[in-house]
């Protein structure tokens, strides 16, 4: 087991009606004056968003507001907040919604207290020792954001898709989860969340590092849960128990519970990034395709976890060889996927014709030449597993 | 799921030499005017105390000492500890051991900024509403009170032992956890310990509550962790994977991480605290015995969840019956304590003569006539699950 430091300091909210809180948590954590990011749609449809200004109104609670956050959100809805931020004298941003809009006010946050530039931090050049404090008000179960310190922004002018992770300034000070604000959300976005969370799970699971069964066992634990519980939330996505089985293990999966003590991975992340950037496709869904190309690639140059993996998932028994057993568990993952409507294939995806050279060349320039530990990536292996991905 | 709260807000610095770090950490955290409160004999004799002191002098950290906290804190030392703070204007409290040590500075931490008798925290008079901040140097993994808002105290006068949990407030700030410092823990406090953290899963995995899958399976990855790795700790004490392994398995246990969504029952805790208070054996030792028990006398009484801890945990096959299923699960987790050192039987305790009566009757004026959740206990309940401990 490796040295780690772990601190996961947010307030968790978590249950029916959590929401009525927001208010009395906006004012616990220090807000006076708040940015209240959002995307639109059924976040203002179903009422949500009005419910909750009114309950910040009546604790006394002033806003601005910044709408129309899409997915793979951009920079220049990141710096049109730290504007209004700095120009209405925010002290508060408040996330309502899923990954994307609680990453933009992440950047928001450490953007408006910081002198320079808030790409620096996404292009390496800084590290945040600073942010406005964060609240979240869930209603995706998926990017984990509301339980991490990590905010994924893409720089419109290049596509370069750019994730940090810091420690512990960019946590959300409270994060309110209702699982029945989810029973809306429609069956393919449901599919992709639980996509994204298990890829959470998996690239901290696949590691070389010895030593770590707790760890190990804590991501097959939440990965088991996961699968269980996609099955019941796919048939009957008004089950509130299955909901909310979904929404903490999407919790738990990223907040480092499942990382602890180890080396991670995240090739499979970085090789998915450039999908999504480059073909604007739904992230968990593009993680679809490619974890499994990813497993099916390290089935022949380094099974032992995947074996593990297949075994202790999905209960896969041992085959002749290393590499079967292993290939058994990524057709079971698979299997599993498309049971519940997602793609595992760039076609599948919507993606017919894929310019692997544009791929590949794109993950060097943000990446470099060298990608993931479980093996270390070439640039060639990358195209060998892009390759995989066409099915 | 039932709604929840959940907040574990400690830093954790774990690994090998992170006891290093313990005068910055006092700093970050506010520190000027330490109490470092501790046992004695290892902590002292081992140079750990020494190098504590020197790194946080070398921070330019005042500091003074309360020594010779013993097994089954009392609250003479609380009340000394809390005129200290007051006379010495301390502003910080560190702890240099285990769960005694760590809850004497919890129960300090609070009283010292309390007008009234801390006493009433754990008679229930009195909520903490704030506390002086407190850090961990850990030396013994088995209470989990490096990350629980929890502290146990026993009142001298009367054999009261009280614990009480808050959700944040006395939660360490931070906790430094090197696996190194438990290489000399001798074997029968190892153990001891190791039931400890088991019995704290087991007192939240036991429940009714349904759809609380994602809790259950980290209740039991956990578990089955505990109990491989205790295999590896006896034979190989300085083994540091295992030992880290079993460290981190002893937080999680208790930070809440296993407890949330559901009703949790906490009788075997009651019941063995009277034998504690009355007998002074070792907390770990007492719920050896107690919790085989009332998991024996569970399995005719509402076997359900002991059958799924039986298969689940100690992969046990179904048999006839749920109550034979459930009994061969107990057989099978009395082995395991046996086969680390532990007593299964008052007699195995070195209690060999138990006054019953005065149990039940102490855990009746501790408790009230109703215990427990999992099956609501009567006094006469209790004085069954007693006589079982006979063996």
């Amino acid at each position: 087991m490796n040295n780690f430091n772990f601190c996961s300091p947010t307030y968790f909210a978590f249950g029916r009606g959590a929401e009525a809180r927001v208010g009395e948590l906006c004012v616990k954590y220090g807000a006076h004056r708040v940015l209240v990011v959002y995307g639109g749609g059924s976040v203002v449809r179903s009422g949500l968003l009005a419910r909750v200004l009114a309950d910040m109104e009546a604790k006394g609670l002033a806003h601005v507001e910044l709408a129309g956050i899409r997915p793979n959100p951009t920079d220049d809805r990141v710096y049109e907040g730290i504007d209004i931020c700095r120009s209405q004298g925010v002290d508060f941003i408040l996330a309502v919604g899923g990954g994307s809009v609680i990453d933009t006010a992440k950047g928001i946050a450490a953007g408006a207290v910081y002198d320079g530039d808030f790409w620096d931090f996404y292009s390496g050049k800084a590290v945040p020792a600073a942010a406005l404090p964060v609240g979240v008000v869930l209603t995706i179960p998926a990017s984990g954001s509301e339980g991490s310190g990590n905010t994924v922004i893409t720089k419109r002018d290049g596509l370069h898709k750019i994730s940090i992770r810091t420690e512990e300034v960019l946590r959300p000070r409270f994060s309110i989860m209702n699982p029945e604000l989810t029973f809306t959300l429609p069956p393919f976005q449901t599919a992709c969340g639980i996509a994204d969370m298990m890829a959470h799970i998996m690239e901290r699971y696949f590691s070389n590092t010895e030593g770590v069964e707790v760890t190990d066992r804590l991501c097959e634990a939440t990965l088991q849960t996961i699968i269980h519980q996609a099955g019941v939330v796919m048939t009957s996505p008004t089950d509130y128990d299955a909901r909310a089985n979904i929404m903490w293990c999407g919790m738990i999966a990223h907040n480092g519970t499942c990382g602890v003590g180890r080396e991670e991975d995240w090739a499979s992340h970085a090789i998915e990034h450039e999908v999504s950037a480059v073909y604007d496709v739904t992230h968990g869904a593009g993680l679809a395709v490619i974890f499994p190309a990813w497993l099916t690639w390290m089935s022949s140059h380094n099974p032992h976890k995947v074996v593990q993996f297949a075994e202790r998932v999905f209960g896969v028994s041992p085959m002749e060889t290393p590499e079967a057993t292993a290939l058994a568990g990524v057709a079971r993952l698979k299997a599993f996927l498309k049971s519940i409507g997602l793609p595992v294939t760039f076609g599948e995806l919507g993606v017919d014709d894929p310019d692997i050279d544009l791929l590949v060349s794109k993950l060097v320039e943000n990446k470099g030449e060298s990608l993931g530990n479980y093996v270390r990536l070439t640039p060639q292996d990358c195209r060998e597993i892009y390759e995989l991905c066409r099915g």
